[in-house]
């Protein structure tokens, strides 16, 4: 059963990227090419549940506003639906497919999955116009493997061994397929990945990538980025990935331990970049999760996509003994977004936790903009345990969410509180969990936290990248307007604000 | 900051152990010896948070009711605490500690982590008198590395390679120690195992035990559990297990994935019990969690352990092309305790889904006995998505914890809501979340559950003990009563019910 609250066209996000009208879910075919970012996305316009898919279209020049395009890829009929997958810029006409007219940045090769009653299969399109307009390919499937959950390519280019490179899910058997080509028509198996990890029902949106260590762009290493649901650790869908070597055949993970990519509940079937101007490997999620992305308030369309995000690898401390190396996640540079005359920083020192008397208010703000968006950092200061504090964000009807952070031994917990009567919705559902949690270890004297909320999203980052979290939530009553931080010990050591206002989109 | 509301003596579970007063976490020394199941258990009995625990101690002849006894083992000062262990029954005083005098089941010896601050070390107790007191072994400790967090022994007789088996925790570098001894005193390093799947901030409470095949009890498989926490998948503590091979020497994993043997929020640090009197493999969890256990309402006591339950193993289907091979938890048979004049069974055949026009409550019930306790068996029909089964289950003053049932394609989510508004508590913590959730694969026609209530702990076992979840809640206004049971489509096959009673303790 599913209850419905209308959302009004007001609350739609300023910076994270929706759909026109109806049901988004995965991010497809992000390509760089000519100075534009492309967004393809799983869309169904005629439905606000998902149901019978095909690509949409969107493009920026900064990857914070985003133009509308028509649909990119469309089914070729009702029973058989366009699925996800990834585009590749085909410069040097590996495929035979373009001819001289088509300038080399603008040849792009989309490459996906049909999907029909029991049957998917790898398949290509074939653009001129730089990922405006496509005609798929007139031989069609490039690869079938004749098994009903085959699906959600994603191609790189890999210069060792001179081939593209196809990854590939064999949903239900927990595979991750390679397969290798020299024209990305003609496709040949090279090895198959078994993971690690969580299982759940099925792997999906396998993704490889080569990513850059923090602050050394020349020393990389292989992830491996797979989506998986239902089944996953918070519940619902989630983002795991592998760090490890690519030898052009054969991947192998350099340990078996679970990694997240993002430890909320909505950040699903992650895909990067093919390309980047500057070769560093940005990324986008799907703000939503299959456990309940069918169900929560909507009207025009459902869904958003997390910002773009900027991937790395670095060392990090699990506690004072052991370190792991980890896949680090920060929001694009925001600062053409901000209102700076509203920038605010303060620092506070004062009293010590021993003499702190109980919870205490220590900052309110109304924000100008109404633009319902804004960012905070925040430091806390580690060392003792059971310290709180609280960030309550309400809007104009004086509903709220809740974010709070308790100090522990070593690591402090993180926990939004987005459900129940504080929200003010009349909206509510068994698997939509009003309060979700993390856990930051932290073995430094601070604790850096990076806080973007816009509409119904929020996205935090805690020591410098190394842990995400995003969430959605849903109040009733209009965007969020004000904030109230609080404490009950002396921990809040800086507390910067930036309100964030939407940006004019690519011509 | 910790916001207590009371927990009124009458709140007392009847078939769940509870310790008679203090802070109790992790189950210790669980042995049968004489008839007799032994529970000893952390306990700080001058205070309600953990802080300075020793071992408790409780007896009983069926695991269903228990006799509490005067503390087993004591710290030697305030700077030292008796932190987790086991016991083994030294029936052929191998350790030369017991003269003829004390009968071979009499035997007892513990081997148990004695904290201080900053060095945990392995030391042993020995009790003549079949566990009731104990006396500190005199040439203390029997092992130390000179660690920090070195923890949790667990030991268990190897007959292949004739010698006792320690596993014991090096907590924050993520191993399983594995130690061998011919007499409980002298132990050396066989091997150190890294685990796969969540390291988390730390390891602890391993325990490694061979665990028959369903069905079979003559075929066995290695089953090593552990305790793992802060960052649980599901937030805060859990147990994880692996399943592999034991030599004497090395633990081998049969492969890397993330295996969980309850997965609700509150089933921690468990631990088999060392010998049975059917060669079965019993255990029990602390039904908490170290993200909320210190917050949590209470009164004169804190926490319960779960039920008892029975391993296995067997091949359990995670979609409808693969299987993988599972722990399989079964709660001790409660028959003696079922009031068998209040059996109900109903069989719900009428209908079709396209018919049934919306929700509809197809049972009420008042329970009789006002223990707060019973249990339900639930079938529930798959292959209708989007139906669901609600379980609302109140207490006399209305309030309310509710259990959701939600079929999706090849599984169905099941949902606790124990938090909000409708349990009238004016208790709330952001660390406590208010709905969990888990996923039940399933391939088959329909689903089995087995729900067992009593007073704030409520376990769940689905598809005949594949999937375990236990979660405790805390309403207002006393033990639930009353519950009504809804759906939206006729699906709901089975609703059998029994309420529940207490049972003499043993002598």
């Amino acid at each position: 059963m599913t209850v419905d609250v209308k959302r009004n066209e007001d609350q739609r996000p300023v910076l994270h990227f929706t759909p026109q009208k109806g049901f988004m879910n995965d991010p497809n075919g992000l390509v760089y090419s000519n100075g534009i970012w492309h967004l393809y996305y799983q869309l169904d316009d005629r439905s606000l549940v998902a149901g019978h898919p095909e690509w949409g279209h969107a493009t920026s020049n900064d990857l914070l506003s985003w133009r509308w395009h028509k649909k990119a890829i469309m089914a070729p009929s009702d029973h058989e639906a366009i699925w996800s997958g990834c585009c590749v810029v085909d410069r040097n006409n590996t495929s035979g497919q373009f001819d001289e007219s088509a300038s080399p940045d603008d040849r792009i090769v989309a490459i996906f999955t049909i999907h029909t009653q029991g049957h998917q299969t790898q398949n290509v399109a074939l653009s001129s116009d730089g990922g405006y307009t496509f005609t798929q390919y007139k031989h069609n499937p490039v690869l079938d493997i004749g098994w009903a959950h085959f699906r959600d390519p994603k191609v790189l280019w890999h210069e060792p061994s001179n081939q593209w490179v196809m990854v590939v899910a064999k949903c239900h058997q927990f595979k991750v397929g390679f397969y290798g080509s020299p024209d990305l028509i003609h496709w040949h198996h090279l090895s198959d990945f078994e993971g690690s990890g969580v299982r759940g029902y099925q792997y999906e949106m396998p993704n490889l990538v080569q990513v850059p260590w923090d602050n050394d762009s020349d020393r990389k290493r292989w992830v491996l980025f797979l989506s998986i649901g239902p089944g996953a650790p918070l519940g619902g869908s989630f983002t795991q990935y592998f760090l490890g070597d690519f030898d052009g055949t054969t991947f192998t993970s350099s340990d078996n331990y679970l990694r997240t990519a993002d430890l909320g509940k909505d950040w699903y079937a992650a895909q990067t970049w093919f390309d980047s101007p500057d070769g560093a490997v940005y990324g986008i999620g799907w703000a939503s999760n299959w456990q309940y992305c069918n169900r929560v308030p909507a009207e025009r369309y459902r869904s958003a996509m997390s910002l773009p995000r900027k991937f790395t690898v670095r060392e990090v401390s699990l506690n004072v003994a052991t370190k792991s190396l980890s896949l680090i996640s920060r929001p694009i540079d925001l600062d053409n977004a901000r209102l700076h005359t509203d920038e605010t920083a303060m620092v506070y020192t004062n009293g010590s936790a021993k003499d702190y008397p109980s919870i205490q208010v220590i900052y309110e703000r109304r924000l100008q903009s109404g633009s319902g968006a804004f960012e905070f950092k925040l430091k806390i200061r580690s060392g003792t345990p059971a310290a709180r504090v609280s960030v309550d964000i309400a809007n104009r009807s004086g509903h709220s969410i809740g974010l709070n952070f308790l100090v522990e031994v070593e690591g402090m917990f993180v926990s939004l509180d987005r459900g129940g009567t504080r929200t003010g919705s009349s909206w509510d559902h068994p698997l939509f969990d009003d309060k979700v949690c993390m856990w930051v270890p932290n073995t430094q004297s601070v604790y850096d936290v990076h806080v973007i909320l816009d509409a119904f999203v929020c996205e935090l980052f805690a020591i410098d990248g190394a842990y995400a979290f995003t969430n959605t939530f849903f109040l009733q009553g209009g965007v969020v307007s004000t904030f109230t931080v609080s404490q009950d010990a002396p921990i809040t050591e800086v507390f910067d604000v930036y309100e964030l206002c939407s940006l004019a989109p690519a011509k």
